[in-house]
Order: C-alpha cells, then sequence, then structure tokens
C-alpha cells in the first residue's frame, strides 16, 4: 500500500497565514486502476493566487483537486495508461501532496487539464512551474497579447522580481522596449538591473513613487504589466502615457488584507489618457502555451532570458515557503521540493 | 463696434468653485475680414470635464479658444464666408462667450473643428450640445464601441440621470438590455424608472451599493458605463459578471476634491473576472458623429428615445449652473440660454 501526504487546512485563517493554519493528513492510495498513473511530486508551486483560494475553504478540507490552482510537477512512477509511461513527467492541479493517483481523463471541474512536460534537455524541471509553466505563460500571453508592447515603449513590471514579473520585464526588453522594474527590496532592485536586464529599477518600499517613475520615464509609461495592485498601481497609472495598456495578472497587495483596502482613484487617469486595463487568467491562451514555452525555451538557451527560483527544501516546509512568498521574501519564482 | 461679453477666471480655486470666482470681461469685436463669421451665442454648455481644464488656467485667464473644450451653440449672425450662410447654427469650442468672431478654417490647437448644425425640423437647437451633440455622441460611442452590450445583458450606468447616463441607459434598453441606473437623488431616481424606462434605479447617496446592485442584478453586471469613478465604481466592478466591460467617460466624484480621493482597490475584481477597462475621450469617433446624431434624431422623433434638459436662463448667470451641475442639481443636459 503506498502512502500519501496531504496538507489541509487547519484554520479558518484571516489576514497572513501562519505556518500552523496548515496540517499534514496521511492517506493510504488505492491500487491503479485502468488507465490511472502514479505520480510522484518533485515541485509544488507556491503562488499569490492560492490565497484567494483559501476563502472559500473550510476547516479540514482537503486542499486537492483540479478545482485549486495548485501546480505541480510531478514523476510518474507507475502508469497504466499507455499515453502517460512511467519516467515521464506531468503537470497537474492536485494541491499541496507528495504523491496522487490521477486519472488522465479531463474531469468536467478540472481547471487546467494534465499536461505531459516535454523533454527541455539540460533545463531543470522546476520550470515547468516557473518560467515554462503557469507563471511564464502569464508573463508571455499577458504582456504581449494584452499589452502589444512596441520596440521604444516604455513598460513598467510591479512585482519585477517575483516568479511572472521578471520574466515580463525580460520579455519586454527582448521586444526593444525600455524597462522599469517596481520590486520591494534593494537586493530585488539590484538584481533586475544587474542581472536581469531591466533598465531601471527602484524599491516600492523606499522610494517615492512617484518622484522615481518620473525620473526614470519623463514621457511617461506606455505599458504597464501588474501584479500587485492598489497603491503602486494608481502611481503607476497616474503617469502613463495617451493610449497606454495596461495587464492585470494579480493584486497580491491585497490578497493578506483584513480590511477593504484603499488606493487613490483612477479613472480621470483613465478617460484623460484614454488607457486601457484588462485582467486576465492565462488559462484563456492554454491551447498556445506551449508554443511559448518553446520560444522562452529558446531565450533561455541563448541566454537572452534568465530565470530565478526560490527554492525550499522538504514536503513539510511547504507553507512557510507559501507564507514567505506572501511576504516577498523570494527572488523569482517560489516553489518547494519535495 | 459689436461687442461681447465672456467670463475669465478670477481666482484660482480648489475645490467647490464658487459663482465669483468667475467675473465677465467686455471687449469690442474686430470687422469681420473675409472668411470670417460673427456667431452669437444662443447656448453654452456646462460639462463636468470643464472642471478639469480650470487647473490650467491662471488668473485673468480669458476661458476661450479653441484648446478649451467648452461646447457653444451659437447662430450665425453675420458671415463673410460663402460655406457658412447667415441664420445657420453652428457649434463651436469658444469658451463662456456671448459673442465670437471665428475663422472656420481649424486652426492646430482646436480641440474640435467648428461644425455645421444640421436641420433637426421640430427638434429645439439645444440638442446640438446635448443628445445630439457631445454629451450624446459620448452615450452612444462609449457605450456601443466600447462595450458591445448585447440583448440580455445586464448594463449599469452612473450618473444615471446626466446629460450622458440618461443617454446611455436608453440606448442600452433599445438595444436590449436590462438597464440599471445610479443616480444621486430620489427625484432623478424616478424620472430614470418611470419616464426614460430604466428597469431599475436607486439613489447612491440613500442605498447600500452593493446590497442594491445584488438585488437589481442578482447574476451580476455585464456592462458598466461609469461618468463617476470612485467609490460608486468600486462597488460596482466588485458586482460584475465574468468578461465584463467598461467604459469611463468621466470621473465627476474627483473634480472637486482637494485631498487624493481614494476607493476601494478593484484589481483583483479585474484579474478574478477577466474584466476590460477603458477611458475614452469622444473625438476618437469624430467622423461618425453625424451617423450617431442621425439614428438618435430618428429614436427621438420615434419615441424611443426622450432627452431631459436643465437649462438656466441669461449669460450671467453661467457660473451657477456650473457649480450646480458639479454639484448634481440638474436632471438632463446643463446648458445655459443666453
Amino acid at each position: 500500500m503506498v502512502k500519501a501526504r496531504k496538507f489541509v487546512l487547519a484554520n479558518l485563517f484571516k489576514g497572513e497565514p501562519k505556518v500552523d493554519d496548515f496540517r499534514i493528513e496521511e492517506e493510504e492510495l488505492p491500487p491503479l486502476l485502468d488507465g490511472q498513473i502514479l505520480c510522484e511530486t518533485e515541485y509544488i508551486s507556491v503562488d499569490p493566487y492560492q490565497r484567494g483560494f483559501t476563502h472559500r475553504y473550510k476547516v479540514g478540507a482537503t486542499m486537492i483537486g483540479s478545482q485549486v490552482f495548485w501546480l505541480r510537477v510531478a514523476r510518474i512512477v507507475e502508469s497504466r495508461s499507455p499515453q502517460h509511461p512511467a519516467g515521464w513527467h506531468v503537470v497537474g492541479t492536485w494541491g499541496w501532496r507528495d504523491r496522487t493517483v490521477v486519472d488522465p481523463t479531463p474531469a468536467p471541474d478540472d481547471i487546467l487539464p494534465l499536461m505531459l512536460v516535454p523533454d527541455y534537455r539540460d533545463l531543470p524541471m522546476s520550470l515547468a512551474v516557473g518560467v515554462l509553466g503557469m507563471p511564464g505563460a502569464s508573463a508571455y500571453f499577458g504582456l504581449l497579447n494584452i499589452c502589444h508592447p512596441k520596440p521604444g515603449e516604455v513598460v513598467v513590471g510591479s512585482g519585477a522580481a517575483g516568479a511572472v514579473g521578471s520574466i515580463v520585464g525580460q520579455i519586454a526588453r527582448i521586444k526593444g522596449c525600455k524597462v522599469i522594474g517596481i520590486a520591494g527590496s534593494d537586493q530585488k532592485v539590484k538584481c533586475l538591473k544587474e542581472e536581469l536586464g531591466f533598465h531601471h529599477a527602484f524599491n516600492c518600499k523606499t522610494a517615492n513613487m512617484d518622484k522615481a517613475l518620473k525620473e526614470a520615464a519623463p514621457d511617461g509609461v506606455d505599458v504597464y504589466f501588474d501584479n500587485v495592485g492598489g497603491e503602486q498601481s494608481s502611481a503607476v497609472i497616474a503617469n502613463m502615457r495617451q493610449g497606454g495598456r495596461i495587464s492585470v495578472c494579480g493584486c497580491i497587495s491585497v490578497y493578506n488584507e483584513t480590511k477593504v483596502a484603499m488606493a487613490p482613484v483612477v479613472q480621470m487617469h483613465m478617460v484623460g489618457k484614454e488607457l486601457v486595463l484588462e485582467g486576465f487568467m492565462v488559462i484563456r491562451w492554454l491551447d498556445q502555451w506551449d508554443k511559448a514555452f518553446l520560444e522562452m525555451a529558446q531565450w533561455i538557451k541563448k541566454g537572452k532570458l534568465k530565470y530565478r527560483e526560490a527554492v525550499a527544501e522538504g514536503f513539510e516546509n511547504t507553507p512557510k515557503a507559501f507564507i514567505g512568498m506572501l511576504r516577498g521574501e523570494n527572488l523569482g519564482k517560489a516553489a518547494v521540493k519535495v
């Protein structure tokens, strides 16, 4: 009998979660039926949007299942499905688990289908939950398909040192834009400028946002890729140029808030500059993810696109990694090596 | 020698303007040169966006000129331009003046070109600054070209009893939508429901916005046409449905603010529901205004589209009408009969 561990919700927390708001439970996995595969988790992805999903949970709820968007990279250790041979890697949405019996047939409530991970040769498999996974697809499509950045345009990204933001800025640079990153620590700012090729970057916790934006972009901002929302975003929107485009990928500034989060009103800027702001969920472009991953893998191999990862070790440290990521402690993609 | 009166800025006011922040000056008009026309104002349009323009003024500045967007309906009393015969009506952007010598050749800094008003037969000429003018065009194009409302969809409009909002709701109704209006008095709410054919309406000053929206649109809002911005808009955005569209025409809630206006953060709704929000200036569709005015004139004649006007009498009452409009005292289009 194969045993699996999973995290369940121990408390209905408000505000910032604590480590003991999550609890490990063990379960015995049933023998494989025809068509099923046994997957063993290598990496668990911890992402900001997961915080939002906890609002709909009850105490003791197994944080598992395709209705939850918690991506994992899993290795197939045993397979009774000819399309999914043992030894391959898949990405699935089964939550914070170390082992899972999966029926690869899509279920009606699947948010994401099971995805086979192609052989990226010498690239690490953790990238399948990073730059070559959902965060990378969010950066690629959210920037290119919503903002249509043109060479010479000024692109600002918030959460710029995170899993999505760090890729957004580099894609914008590859497309010939002037790139400004907003991040939450001096170390992140240094990395953006010295390692990831951002033209400007500043620390939103110490800089005067309005002044920093006016210095870095004296003629205004054309494109804003937003992972943060709230006050930061109001400051960027106030500094945009006629016809600017805003892509909203996330709103990490509010996920741990217990009160109604307030920010300066932006509608007068939206009118005066005729701005367009669009929120997206990246599954919109699911049928094109492969193409984006292949292009980004090429960029990585050519040295044009760099990735940073903040990988914690050990399944039991998943809540800690999650909480740290919500605090902005990670530089690059936050994940857990099981 | 023909004399003209014009309003100039007497004080650099902050917050709500007062009547004595404006001062009348007289000037003598020069004799007409070839190609020029002498226009005599019949109606002055007072509109919310004009408040924004005062920020760039200095004391004593003549509030005149094409860089200012203050539309007037003017009758041509004398013409040395064969294309503009005496007796016709034009709409121009010469500010709060009772007489103007106009060179009809477009100047580089014109915001709007001089427009000849077609013969709408028995419709009053004041409509050329109302439903058959810039406010009507804003309603028509801002709703149809940005939000693409479909029959059966739920459309919410803020500032719903104003010059633009009252037309937005009726066009949405004509297009087969369920229409909800948000207005600032019980009298306005009554008018929207009983006279203008809105399906629902409520008073934003007394209703619980969230509760009222959930009652009127239990399955959520598809389209939001926003004239107000700020807290009201955050409440509507929080109640939108997947794939909703938001057109931002104005932001009257902040124009008189002296502090930074704050409102609940909306980015998490923009992401979760994949909403699109776009601000616009209606001159974007200037080449199509004629077509919209003809269609709306037909709707008026067939009784499908009703207009309400709040017309003050007397040139000297222009500041009072302007201030009252900013307070929301008008029901329908605010204008001054000179």
